[in-house]
């Protein structure tokens, strides 16, 4: 597939360079939506594909990001500049057969792409243009994959039945866009879904059929407001933010220990105070909590709800939390159904391990119970290749060969659902 | 005075060795009754002295305090013995004249007498016969004045116009015992208050007229209580009393820095858990506040509630403050008054000082308070003397001349207000 | 076995109304010791089977429970007086044979008993005679056990070869015991090591054969020592030992995150302080850890190192730690051996279950990794019963019947391995 | 003195209009520089006149303002441009006489100036023209007298005797800038001190003669550092900086009670961490502590250098502490010499009071403290006016007729020390 591969490379590289993060992907949407245009898909964007968008940067880093954008589309881009990022191709063949939906996550990571001469981006010319986003999670190589998915479908468009969605999806990092996207009602429908992901947990070569192990996790962003004062002169009218915060973050890591399972907390980023001499009368908090289980996960929220507000009680500061993000768990596994695409592709060649522990988090699970609940099945696949450097580091890259297997995996699995 | 000396320090080593701490003066209470009615006063003793008293010790200690004393007195013990202790003295001559008060505390410090041999009470056969509990604060001695002045006044009766009270008060350690007198009402008519204390901030051979600089003070007790668990195999149902306390010790001493002046907070006790592998479902702090005026303990103990009650709430379990002890500060001071007595105690060649500061709390506040917002007057004086060891120190002890300067100094000052 | 049973109850009562905690076991031993003799045993005590003790009592709690008991033993009792309780029984045929040990756990838990009418022990007349001391985890229903198999192994003596070795292990509560008899090197020649449990994890009349899941455990008692001060007067020359032990149970409890497998931390105990209004300058901690396997209650055990060094320095107070028990993990499984045991148990009808997890913690570890690095090889039993209520309830009791089963199974296994 | 006065008003809103943070005062001390040569006088400058400098920006923010700075000067303004600011003037008579020196403080405030229209900084045209710097607590004031007072002492050069030497301090704000220029050892032969600020504590038209109550300060920077990790995957490996910096903060908030006097504590700001999901390895905090006196702060600091290597030693992560100001008590108090200025002030028909607390810290006290250990005197004036807002607020003004009064002041006692 010689030349189908070059395209998807190509590509892949096209969207590496223009990495942006999540809610950001404004460029990388206007990219995606023309390649769908251009292939004949009845594209849906902007409001219509959204609910709640939870985690969005804060205003002036969406204008700012918005002023480096020069758009050219011949289509209405102003949704997708306030941040309803992503995109959904259709394709209807009015024939009778399964509605098959098809996700591809599109952000890029908050991380400074290394200048190193010897990573490949740089020798090749493709590292990102902006500053402070880098795709290091393989998102890149997803949507190539996803246009070169979409470009194929549509020319094998007379020979196909039933209807397929492509699901461009937005912020996948923190957990954050596919609830949204579940929200809009497009899911609703679909009879199978199918994701997957490159790297991870899968060995070189080797192809996961049927990932489990998806954690639970919520994000939460956390705002204590106290009072000022002078430090030095009446510290006692003062309300200390930062010291709400302090005992809040040594609270919030006592609550890990359960035994129905593992679970996580971290609190990963605390801001407190504005001057050396003034009670903090501001904190901010970034925390994750994770579960074994939707169940655990549940109670240790509750737990942790309990420690945010009593810490802001014990200083008479007052608190928010906003929700930043979040994936449930996926406790479901249809079986029968995982086993026989496992089948298919190992006819193909393909090393394939059923049912491979994920141990993390991916939104995909909101997508994923959203069609179970309907009576529909999915399944994620991990395609195992050989990394320059771990998943989110700045020197990451990956055998771009493992775009061709992963490529034929998607087109095996569709051709085998109809 | 020789024979009277000789008396007041024989009273002084017979209360010393029965040694109660407070709401437990069983003995000291009878013996103190006895004497009085034998001195011919009218006395009030149990119920009918007191208001709602704070700081009780639990029912058990009072039990088997009760189960040590011998009684055969004449006169009902039976509210005595449940810690209705303390008396009030009432001589009224039926002159006209002023209803003058006099206060005497007679409670002793839980702690173990010393058994050096070269200890004062063990050479000279007058150490505390009841374990952990030892006048270590010169209480011994304020009874015996008491007793000293009752049996004079008795004497000269027919010599006086007025009425007076003599107010042997219980509980004063841990400031519990003032309050709950005040509350009976029986200061409500006084015109003078007098009270003093053995040591303290006084010099040796000085007498200080006028104490100022009283703190304000609250005692605390704090009890968390949660949910057990077993800590290996299900943490995550426990609700941690411990960690709920440890948290709250730790906030509350952050809580002390004041603009407006001095404050105090101390936890001095915490005890929490009943097992290694529990986790800890109860835990006991008791707290003491100080400021140096009424404002400053007041607005600190509203930072201590919402410390306790955020700590609580961090861990999801329940807590009750009880107020274990407490004094108000002293704002008032009768100059003119305070300067006509001290006047009158340098014409006695007394070593007088005018306004020394305590910098401490004694409950002698609630009475002051009470006598003064009814227009009437109050002095509390400091008699200095040469001290063994500090007081609440096991090897306490005073020179006893001291007794001598102190019973001239009452009579002086009672005659002195006619 | 009518009569057999019948005596093996009644042994189990006798030692139930016996009960004696971890390292007290004085009169438990003795009369453990005066039935070997009597079954013609030569048995070892005292200092011979012991190396270094842990997690001994305070000396004057051995002292007053050593006036309570009278002996008339015609053998030396001196040293079990001292602490060094439990007693190793052996059987020697003289002929050629496997070493075969077995252990039985001796002591009680520190419950009192019920006092409930409807509790067996009180309606039958065999509840603890002791205060605070209950066997609450069936070890006297080991013990009775242990005699039983003693008795019919002298019995049967002459029909036997090899070597025997019951071994009556003191304090295995708070997992003590085992590293002492274990450093004794008494174990150090045995080719087989059988021990088991009544109730635990085992479901009724189950016997699982094989037992895994052990946590590797650590138990430590913490001492901090700071400087007493007047808390109102001079609380800076204080140093505090109670906000050091707060600090420390907080920072604790944030350090069970792994990665690699379960773990556990409780501060099960803190007390600090010795009156309200003075800095507190003594706490005292006793906490445990636990993981899944060796190595992450090796790095838990490195990290609470560093808590509570870190604890002690912040408040300049000094600190020690004392090891009150402990038991490595057990990840050794010598299946072949298991799995024809169970055969063995099963052709006598037994429901058997091949390894099954504890989940917890048992010292009989140091026992089974002695035996296995020394080339031998062990099983650890649960045999399955109707409890009254969860081990280490006051009101735990399990039905009988259980002996007979466990007896059966210990003689069948012993059998087997000749 | 109208035209003098509008020339110092002038010279105010010139000053006012370059507002510079401390240790970049590079406009304020080019200027500066320029006046006092035109004046007429040697002027000291860069680092000859600098010891030790603290609390320093970070190296690039001085670099941006440079690059801001268009430097015409005909001196070398080099080591102005890398932080060595401030100048002193000499002005040496030749003639017998005292060497007195004057302090003048020159840098601004961090403080982004309000752009509110009815601000007369707005309203006149002489606000801020950097953003966030702004003169808030009265410098430019101190400026422009200094130069006034400069000129006219150069126009009474003749009838002058002694030597002057004029400081215009830099950083003085977040006390950093006395000590440097105390350690360049220019103050050694110093006979008289004389500095004062516009504000603070005295009352309208009033001047405090001989301030007293400067607090003992000390400012520090404290730096954690720990290894990070993925918060899911395997946090056991990180070394949490954010716990230890948390738990820093609330054990510092604990150490402010003592009984010899007033002490501070602050942790102003805290920062820490680098994403939600990964173990924060690094953390920030600002930190300050005052003391009524010079034992206090000692002894404090002494407390937090404990609280901060057991912090970090909690959680096995590096620390460093960057000593960022700092500024002593002043115990002494030359009573005669200020009641004598006092005396000639009040015959100038000012209202003049003795000896007011300032209450805050103020690092003139390295100055007076080096002065009077080497026999000299020294005063510090507070000139009281109308403020349009508090002390470092964004809308801060004074009344600029404190100006001539303070100028007349300083006048004055320049005269009475010949």
């Amino acid at each position: 597939m010689g030349n189908k591969y070059e395209k998807i490379v190509a590509l892949r590289r096209e969207f590496h360079r223009c990495a942006e993060t999540g809610w950001l992907e404004f460029e990388t949407t206007i990219k995606i939506i023309k390649y769908l245009m251009s292939f004949g898909y009845e594209v849906k964007y902007g409001k219509e594909i959204h609910g709640e968008r939870i985690g969005l940067p804060d205003n002036d880093i969406i204008e700012k990001h918005r002023d480096t954008i020069s758009t050219d589309a011949d289509f209405d881009v102003s949704e997708i500049l306030d941040g309803y990022t992503g995109a959904v191709a259709i394709l209807d063949t009015h024939r009778d057969g399964p509605v098959i939906a098809l996700r591809f996550d599109i952000d890029a990571n908050g991380i400074e792409e290394s200048n190193d001469k010897d990573h490949r981006a740089n020798m090749e010319g493709f590292a990102s243009k902006n500053p402070n986003a880098m795709h290091a999670c393989g998102h890149d190589g997803h949507i190539a994959l996803g246009l070169a998915v979409a470009e194929q479908l549509a020319k094998e468009k007379h020979h196909l039945s039933g209807k397929y969605m492509l699901i461009f999806q937005p912020a996948e990092e923190g957990v954050r866009g596919a609830k949204s996207i579940v929200e809009s009602g497009i899911l609703r429908d679909a009879d199978y879904l199918v994701s997957g992901h490159i790297g991870l947990g899968a060995e070189e070569n080797e192809v996961v059929c049927g990932t489990i192990g998806f954690l639970a996790t919520s994000k939460l962003d956390i705002y204590f407001e106290g009072k000022p004062a002078h430090a030095g002169a009446n510290p006692e009218i003062g309300k200390n933010a930062l010291l709400a915060a302090s005992i809040c973050a040594l609270n919030l890591h006592t609550l890990t220990q359960f035994g129905s399972g593992m679970s996580r907390l971290n609190v990963g980023i605390l801001k407190a105070g504005t001057a050396r001499n003034i009670v903090p009368h501001k904190a901010f908090m970034e925390i994750e909590t994770r579960g074994e289980n939707e169940d655990i996960n549940r109670l240790l929220l509750q737990k942790v709800h309990h420690v945010i507000e009593g810490s802001a009680k014990s200083f008479d500061v007052k608190y928010r939390v906003v929700e930043a993000g979040g994936a449930p768990a996926y406790n479901s596994y249809p079986e029968d159904f995982i086993d026989g695409l496992a089948e298919i592709l190992k006819k193909k060649g393909m090393k394939v391990t059923i049912g491979k522990s994920l141990g993390a988090s991916e939104d995909i699970t909101y997508m994923m119970n959203e069609v179970e609940k309907n009576g529909g099945k999915s399944v994620y696949l991990m395609f195992g290749t050989k990394l320059a450097a771990p998943h989110h580091n700045n020197r990451f890259d990956f055998d771009e060969s493992v775009l061709s297997l992963a490529y034929e995996a998607y087109l095996e699995i569709i051709r085998s659902l109809l």
